[in-house]
């Protein structure tokens, strides 16, 4: 089918079969959006079909305002998180959500991922944070709207920034990543699950493990991120 | 072989090999079975043979008295445990019994599984349950069938409902899984020990995580099985 | 190559390769051998060849008196254990020993597995021995020959019975396991490692998990081993 | 390209291939080098390029004082620990550093790897090193050159010799392993995380899991490293 945005939904399709490819998922539990800024819309996975079956046709585009521009199918039940973060945070370019299972392990044992390591260090400077349970009248109201009012509280209220923290976990639930675009953002639900293995370890091998020490959060930090990196090509 | 079951045989085989793709099972340690309502039978997996010799035609027909109505070779050793759960409850359609490795470590640690998370609220609202291993006199008897008994009992006992909750733990055994049919139980044998590894490590992590409150597991559940469910195409 | 145990060879070979497939070796760390009683000999993989480049012709032929009867190459360290328990138990065709995660981690920890659910009775009625490590001056004399020793010692110090328990775990080593032909050994050497990691989950799960009761114990071993078993075709 | 490094770009490339096929890297959270003692240089994996996408060519020539000799691509931000040990430690060939699961969380818990056992014990005869993260001053310095000087402190302190000893921790980063060529250091790194995750499984079955005795070092180590070794061919 000609469209627009079949480049937009070809980066969306390739990004949620990432998901499935990291071991990320199982059956349809997670999504991955793109966004197209210039027309103020978004890619995203149908909700619930199976990534064996899933086409690029499937994938749905969404304004920020949740009204389907295109497509034939309903989109991911998280579709309004997705909505209100690419509507408040203008430099991201693509969001996953996943069911992945360190990372939902940390999210039920609602704890923030301490930083043990340089793993960590490489890719941010703080603990990965864990908001608490949204409050029962959210709940009952327009709940993925206010998962989306959730995640940004959450970084208000810590003083993180979301252009450095691109993770959050959701109490009792799961994690959401981002990047500047959909692949990255699969990349960044792939490092939180790697970190999220890495500290349980941790933990059981030494209930007592110390955080990582301010100077080597930051040199690691610096040489991927800082204004004199020097890792990558 | 041309039969009036060849199609129940094929479901009841692809449904087995997608246990064994799917992880749930090593060697012969699982089986799974679909009924056909209107003749009042189902297929089951033959008895100790391996998934990799496996063919449609080995699958055996049985009755629900669990008298073999076609087929050359021995139906599973659990088959009158099958019977009795399709005798007794009319609306199930497939049956799915694993020893999947986490499922099998809470049944022998004969604990409900706490429900932590939405991952689990997304199937049921209920602790996963685990029935106590049965008494000596019914295991020295009819022990197959005694199964299905411990198994309704247990619901029984508890008030809860097969057509919710469609998946228990045996205590010192392991789990058995159900659904509308055979696929639909293997993915319920999937999702329990999904659920069963993701508790298992939020409790390592947080030995005292908080079950998850009501609002969010009424919330999660509805948004896929209420009568105003908005999850799926 | 013609030889009188070409056959015994290829049988020695496909259960070694079966080694890797099931996960259960890295590079060379384990060995499986199969016996030709009638010409007294067994076949054994050679020691320190990956089983990448792993051919029939390498297997070589040892007599019970550790004499290479066929072959180029040096065969397993561990030989000497192998005739060692060929030549007093006559019953057994094959014998696997690995380095398999879990079960080394039982032995390392010297502890005997617990016999915690049917999977486990499924296949014996009793814990699975862990031998305590040897005495220094074993260790120093005839190592590979005293390693027999020592499975037999411990298997006549706990009156457990050969061809009822067909594997032991050598305290701070790994696991040795044996069957009535080289494919059962291997087949055996899964299961302890599956009935392993159970065992671990289910004492991280629940510290106080109790042993399984034994009517349920004689129940499953019984249906699959016993006179009157009703398992398999 | 024509070049005189052309196999030691082969060599130093198919050893960073090993790496992502033995499972101790995600991404590109690792590098291997390979040394050409005779000409004073080494050669490897370039920063940040992912290995679905590495070719032979793209691997930097680097000498031990840190120049790049052949290559258009930025090497390993690792790349002056690498030097550092090749300069001091002449009798190495090959290094490699990894972000593997198991063996970081060791590091991050700042904790030795004890010796449980003799898959160990085959390998080296003491606990695996983990060094204590470097002083402030150290890694606001030159981070990777020090930390070169980190691995030869934390050896020379311990009176370890790096030519038994072939693996270290870096505490709160990970693995370094290192051996007569490429392919021996990628070997070491996952005999290291093997061993990574028996001691780890060790520790969580019995807290007090006692060390190897000194017997069993010696006799596993001698017979594999000794002057009359009989392991292998």
């Amino acid at each position: 089918m000609s469209s627009v945005y079949n480049d937009l939904k070809q980066e969306c399709y390739e990004a949620n079969m990432q998901l499935n490819a990291l071991n990320l998922v199982v059956y349809t539990f997670g999504n991955v959006s793109a966004v197209d800024r210039e027309h103020g819309v978004f890619a995203i996975k149908p909700s619930g079909v199976a990534y064996e079956v899933l086409k690029p046709d499937d994938i749905v585009i969404v304004d920020f305002n949740n009204q389907i521009i295109e497509g034939n199918m309903h989109p991911s039940s998280d579709t309004k998180t997705h909505a209100y973060l690419y509507k408040h945070w203008d430099t991201i370019g693509g969001i996953a959500h996943t069911h992945a299972t360190y990372s939902v392990a940390w999210a039920q044992a609602q704890l923030d991922i301490p930083i043990f390591g340089t793993t960590h260090a490489d890719h941010l400077t703080s603990d990965i944070p864990c908001a608490a349970p949204m409050h029962d009248s959210l709940i009952q109201g327009n709940y993925e709207h206010n998962t989306g009012v959730q995640i940004l509280d959450c970084f208000k209220d810590r003083g993180l920034s979301h252009t450095e923290v691109e993770m959050i976990l959701i109490g009792n639930h799961g994690p959401f990543a981002w990047g500047k675009n959909a692949d990255k953002a699969v990349y960044n639900s792939k490092v939180l699950e790697v970190v999220a293995e890495m500290a349980y370890l941790t933990k059981q091998i030494n209930p007592n493990a110390a955080r990582l020490k301010d100077s080597l959060i930051k040199k690691h930090y610096e040489r991927k991120h800082g204004a004199n990196s020097y890792y990558g090509q």
